[in-house]
């Protein structure tokens, strides 16, 4: 599965880095085995269950020349079965204890998990534990599963226009970094992706020290750290973990625009992205602030952007806005708007680009970001009813270079957002020269 | 040196490829080696000179992940000495000799020449072969290359606005492909290359079965077979050629623009590139057609876009088009215009979309193809001239997929095309799904 890190990540992402400290007001408890693999442990007592979860510290965008797509292959790889576990073992073990697993790649990691009843946990750790370096590969098992994501591309992203354009704002966006390669990879490649590949980059990332153990439920620090001894503590690093090391996107220089033309279109599409900097790159107040602005601008029905293009001027069916800095290298602002039936897009455009103009110059209120702060609050405590979600934000912040007290001290840290940093973000990151405009239209519409 | 293959080759290419069977009725011999290496002759008696070219079937597409601008650099680098002849001596042994010599590097391949008195041509072979396996590196001898690289790509491309554009239009035009990397490398890549990628890159490429020497001038085939086997002839293979496997450009489907506003822009500049084949997957007849129907669009004083824009509706100082096929997995066809102070880039685009159409609906006249066919056959003459161009037009056509019957062959592959063959091209190349138009201008200009 690849996951979707700009359509679910940064919903839960910007809402949890900003989860209200009661909610995060936990006795997380983290630690390093000596083999260098990261554990937390995040207790939830209202049911006996555990989440499961590890990390790898790699993704699509280290990937080696010409093999795009060999990490997420290598994520359906891993449910092919080792000596001790044929394959078909571990998910019929984790199935007949009742429980459920997944697993998705995205551009920066990797990660496996099994939901579980929590005297089960010593078994899913057993068998993710066999599977970090015992996966027996062969052509037999390798070749078709290549056959099932060259089809799962086809059906996500060549059938579908607004995946296709959104590879092709990716690709336009990056010039240089690997960010601007699509997960699933291109199917050139996808298509010549081989056993050896597979095992290669196995080989290369799959080790303790390059992976984190998240453990979210029923649960205790201690409890944890006696299994993740037992099972991945005897793992040895097969090479020393090498620092990840991508193309620095160059400073950007021309404003970017890509027109996508398609008979499968009914209504067309209006989006912009702009390219920021990554959480690890941003202070708190900036990281916050970026999403902060984007909540004003876009984030329910509260927003300028829909209050200005859905109700006043009724141009457009919705409008939107978010940040996501949830990325090792880089991150992304991005603007979406839906014209009503007799609304083009570049009448859309020129309301936006007013009320951007607007927001850069002018800022916002103080009324404005204390709504917008309450807001993000408000939505935190639902999705911090989630083990999983909960169990996500770790694994997601400890992947991409951040530290776990971003996601502990959010509420200080989104309390300390001023207008000012609200208006210095809107003054930084809008800047069409980091920007690619985006237009989904129908074969002959506008 | 980066062969600039837009500005330069695309214009003798396509003229030689369309040169007079006069020109091309030389008796050109060729042969390959024992060890793999091809061998082209073409006899030039009009002055006592040689020019001594030994091409690699290697170039920036060919270049690893993270090290763009390898290629380059190993271009750099090859001067830097052997053991026999240590740094500085070959080119100084070379103008002892009142020889003259440079390189050049392209997405494609990296070629070394010297032109010199004919009875010299057995040393500049020496020399040339012995670099071809010997060459000796050192950090002493790396680093302080790679900062003249960086100087030159701070010089050539980041402080010239127009060749960071050309570099944009590459990025956007390829989505997938290396070609839309420039050849030069990106500065963070090229910034961390080391001794030990060159010589990686040395040794996996530069070897006697992926390298193509041409010697034109006043020798005989017989000589140069002989001196060939004599100092080529012993070179190994340190490894068996390997088929050179990039990334396939996914069929394009969106339209992209780049706008790129800078204060050191004085005046405009409109351009639009479309994705097309290359030569080797082009017939002879599509490759000629394309050619032609760029020389009809924008080739002189006589063609439909110099009239149009330039001479009637004088919105354009100047105006033009051409085609470049001569490379192994695509080419472009390209169209620019500047637009006259007071012109915008908007009128300009509306004229040339207006004659794009025309063309693809209408196609061209007879009477146009043939004063065209016969332009381009007046001006293969003087590119003939140059004993250089002449041999450069071989190597080019032997390390991007071509045959030497493309280059013998041109007149009567000119003369086979047909008003409708260029119709066909147009209605064929001219899809705006596979283009990419740029602008260029002032920070407040259109």
């Amino acid at each position: 599965m690849i996951f979707r890190a700009r359509l679910i990540l940064i919903i839960v992402l910007t809402i949890i880095l900003g989860a209200p400290a009661r909610a995060l007001d936990i006795d997380v408890t983290s630690f390093t085995l000596a083999n260098g693999m990261e554990v937390v442990v995040i207790p939830d007592r209202r049911a006996p269950v555990v989440t499961h979860m590890v990390w790898y510290k790699v993704g699509a965008a280290d990937e080696p020349q010409g093999k795009a797509g060999i990490a997420h292959l290598l994520e359906h790889l891993m449910f092919k079965g080792t000596p001790k576990y044929p394959e078909g073992e571990f998910s019929r073990i984790v199935r007949a204890n009742g429980g459920d697993e997944n697993a998705f790649t995205s551009q920066d990691y990797t990660a496996y998990f099994q939901r579980i009843a929590r005297e089960r946990l010593e078994l899913v750790m057993e068998l993710e534990a066999d599977r970090m370096h015992n996966l027996v590969l062969t052509d037999e098992n390798v070749l078709p599963e290549r056959s099932v994501v060259q089809e799962e591309r086809r059906e996500r992203t060549d059938n579908d226009p607004s995946s296709l354009l959104a590879e092709q704002l990716d690709a336009a966006l990056y010039t240089a970094h690997p960010y601007g390669k699509p997960v699933i990879g291109w199917m050139s490649e996808v298509a010549q992706l081989t056993r050896q590949d597979a095992l290669d980059f196995y080989a290369e990332h799959y080790e303790p020290a390059n992976a984190v153990l998240v453990v979210a439920g029923d649960v205790t620090g201690d409890e944890v750290k006696l299994l993740a001894e037992r099972h991945y503590g005897p793992l040895k690093n097969r090479r020393p973990p090498e620092a990840r090391v991508r193309t620095q996107e160059p400073a950007p220089v021309a404003e970017r625009r890509v027109i996508m033309r398609d008979e499968r279109v009914s209504s067309p599409l209006w989006q912009r992205r702009y390219l920021t900097a990554s959480s690890r790159n941003l202070s708190r107040r900036e990281d916050h602030a970026l999403s902060l602005l984007a909540d004003v601008l876009g984030g329910g029905t509260q927003s300028r952007l829909h209050q200005k293009l859905t109700l006043e001027k009724k141009l457009a069916a919705y409008a939107g806005a978010w940040s996501s800095t949830d990325s090792l290298d880089s991150g992304s602002f991005a603007i979406y708007a839906a014209p009503n039936p007799g609304a083009s897009t570049a009448e859309i455009e020129k309301v936006i680009d007013e009320e951007l103009a607007l927001i850069r110059d002018k800022g916002i209120s103080q009324e404005e970001l204390d709504r917008t702060r309450d807001r993000s609050i408000a939505e935190a405590a639902y999705v911090l009813d989630s083990q999983e979600s909960l169990a996500r934000i770790f694994g997601v912040a400890l992947t991409t270079g951040q530290s776990i007290g971003n996601v502990m001290n959010w509420e200080r840290d989104l309390a300390a957002v001023t207008v000012e940093d609200v208006a210095k973000a809107a003054r930084t990151v809008l800047d069409l020269r980091a920007s690619v405009t985006g237009l989904l239209l129908p074969a002959n519409g506008s």
